[in-house]
C-alpha cells in the first residue's frame, strides 16, 4: 500500500471535521533535555481517534443501519462523534472497564450504547454480531486501512507543524496509532513504541515473532488493553524499537505533565512520557525527542462531564 | 511609552524562559462560529504570569535579598518560578483565598511563602513591608510596565502564530494582562474586557470615570479578585469594550472548554469564554473571535499536585 498517498488523501479528507491540535516544546519536563509535544488529546472527543473514524466514514459509503464500533472507550467516543457529524446513526459497544468517565462522554454524544461485561475483546465479539444482523458498518478501532490512515495523518501535521524531533514515541494498545506513525514517517524519524508492562501486545508479538494473545490489566487498560496487535501494525512494525513502562511511571508522567503545564491526561495519554521519564527509552546525546500526548479521558473526571 | 517596542524587547529578553503556548482553532465549543484561543494556562506555574515575572527580573538587577511579590497565587506562583530559574531567593505573601491548589504550587517551587489572612490587598501590604524592610525588590503584579510589557509579549507571540481575529477577549483582574493586549495591538484588533459580575475593578472604574475600590468575591475570585484596577491598565482601557459574566456562566464555559477539549482550567481561565457562551459579548455577523484562556490552578487539584 502507498501509506504516503493514502494519508495524504485522508488528511485532505478530514480536514474541518478533525481539530488541528496544538504542538509543545517543553523545556519544563525535568529530564534535562527539550521535548515536543503534540497534544493530541485537545482532539474532538479527547483522541486520536476522532482521525480514523472520520478518515473511515469519509471514504465510503455508509449504509442505513450506520455504524457499529467496539472501543476500549475512546474509539466509541470518536465513532459516535463521527457519525452524529456526519449524520449516520451509531452503535458502541464498550467493556465495562471502559469506565464511567469514558461511558458519560459516549453517552452524552447520543450514541445508541451497550455496556458489556469483561475486556474489550467481548465487545469486539458483539460489534461483530451486531454489524452481521443489522447491515451497520464497522468502524475497526485500530486494525483496518481506513482506520490507520486516518491515525497517520497525525504525524503528516507534525511534520506541517515543523518537527523537528529525530525520535517520535507512541504509546500502543492495538496498534493504530503507532502503525500511521511508521506509515507516515517510512524511516525518516525513528518511532519508538510505549507499552505498559501490564498490557503489551506488540511486544509480545515482536518477540513471539508473531501476533499473540496477552493478558491485559493495569492503570492505562482500558485505552491500551488489546489482547492481540492489530496485523497492520504488526507488519509495519518489524525491527522496531519497543519499549515497556511500569504503571507506576506512567502515574508519574500523568503528574508530571499537569505539574509542568497544566496537561491533564488519562494513564495512555503519558505511556509516552513515562519511557523518558523512566529511562526504559534512553536518547542518545543530542538526539532530539517527540511524544505523541494521546487522550485526556481521565476518569473520575474532573468537573463530572 | 513606546509599548510596542517594550513588548518587543520583553519578548526577546524571555526568550527561552517562558514557554512559547500553542494556540487552536476550536470549532467545537457550541457557538455556531470558530474560536481562536490561545492556550497560556499551559505555560510555566499555569499562567500568562511567568511573562512579566521573567521580564522583570531579566530587565533590572536583582538585589541580593531578591524577590518579593504578593499575590492571589499565580503571580506569586510565576514570581516564585522565575526567581527559582535565576537563582534569586523569593518571599511570596498570598491570600488565604488562594486557596490549597495555588499554596501547594508555590510551595513546590520552594518560595519562602506567608498566607496572609483575608483578600490579596492584605497580602500586597505585608509585600510592601517586607520590601522595605529587607531589601528585595518587588515584583507586582498587575500595575509596573515591566510587569504589562512581560504579559503583551502573550499577544506579540499570538501574532507571530498568525492570529486572524478581529477580536480578542481577555479576562480582566487586577488588569495587568488586558494593558499588554491593549498596549500590543494598538487598536489593530478590537480588545474586549472580561470581568466576573462579583470581580469587577475595570469596569466598575470606566463608568465611575476613575479608578475605584470594588468589593471583591465570586468563584474567579482568586486570580480576578483586584480591589482596584492598575493604572496603567486604567490608562490604556478609555473607551474599551468591557463586559461583565456571572459565575455560572464562567462555571459553564471550564465545563464546556473540558468536554470539548480536555482543556481543565480554573475559572478565570474560563471567563473570556463565558462572554461568549452566555452572549454578554455577541460578534457581529462575520467578526472572527479570539479567546486568551489565562490560567488553569483550579481547584481542588485534580492529580493533588
Amino acid at each position: 500500500m502507498d501509506w504516503k498517498s493514502e494519508i495524504s488523501a485522508a488528511r485532505n479528507r478530514i480536514k474541518g471535521y478533525a481539530q488541528v491540535t496544538p504542538v509543545l516544546d517543553s523545556h519544563a519536563l525535568g529530564l534535562g533535555y527539550p521535548v515536543e509535544m503534540k497534544l493530541e488529546h485537545l482532539q474532538h472527543t479527547g483522541s486520536f481517534k476522532a482521525r480514523g473514524a472520520f478518515n473511515t466514514l469519509l471514504s465510503t459509503d455508509v449504509p442505513k443501519a450506520g455504524v457499529v464500533a467496539a472501543s476500549g472507550g475512546n474509539h466509541g467516543a470518536a465513532a459516535a462523534y463521527a457519525a452524529r457529524a456526519l449524520g449516520h446513526p451509531a452503535k458502541i459497544f464498550v467493556p465495562e472497564l471502559a469506565g464511567p468517565s469514558k461511558i458519560a462522554l459516549i453517552e452524552r454524544i447520543g450514541a445508541d450504547l451497550s455496556v458489556v461485561p469483561g475486556e474489550y475483546a467481548n465487545a469486539l465479539i458483539m460489534a461483530q454480531e451486531h454489524e452481521e444482523t443489522s447491515g451497520a458498518m464497522q468502524i475497526h478501532a485500530y486494525d483496518a486501512p481506513a482506520t490507520v490512515a486516518g491515525q497517520g495523518t497525525c504525524f503528516a501535521e507534525w511534520d506541517a507543524q515543523g518537527l523537528q524531533a529525530d525520535t517520535v514515541l507512541v504509546a500502543v494498545g492495538g496498534g493504530g496509532l503507532i502503525a500511521g506513525a511508521l506509515a507516515w514517517f517510512q524511516g525518516a524519524r525513528k518511532v519508538v513504541a510505549v507499552e505498559p508492562e501490564t498490557s503489551c501486545a506488540l511486544n509480545a508479538a515482536l518477540r513471539a515473532g508473531e501476533p499473540v494473545d496477552v493478558s491485559v490489566s493495569g492503570i492505562a487498560a482500558n485505552a491500551l488493553g488489546a489482547r492481540r496487535i492489530g496485523s497492520i501494525c504488526y507488519g509495519l512494525a518489524q525491527g522496531m524499537a519497543s519499549v515497556l513502562v511500569p504503571d507506576e511511571a506512567i502515574a508519574n508522567a500523568q503528574k508530571t505533565l499537569w505539574q509542568a503545564h497544566r496537561i491533564l491526561v488519562e494513564p495512555a495519554g503519558a505511556a509516552a512520557l513515562a519511557a523518558l521519564a523512566c529511562g526504559a527509552y534512553q536518547p542518545e546525546e543530542g538526539e532530539k525527542v517527540a511524544v505523541l500526548v494521546c487522550g485526556g479521558n481521565i476518569a473520575p473526571d474532573p468537573l463530572q462531564g
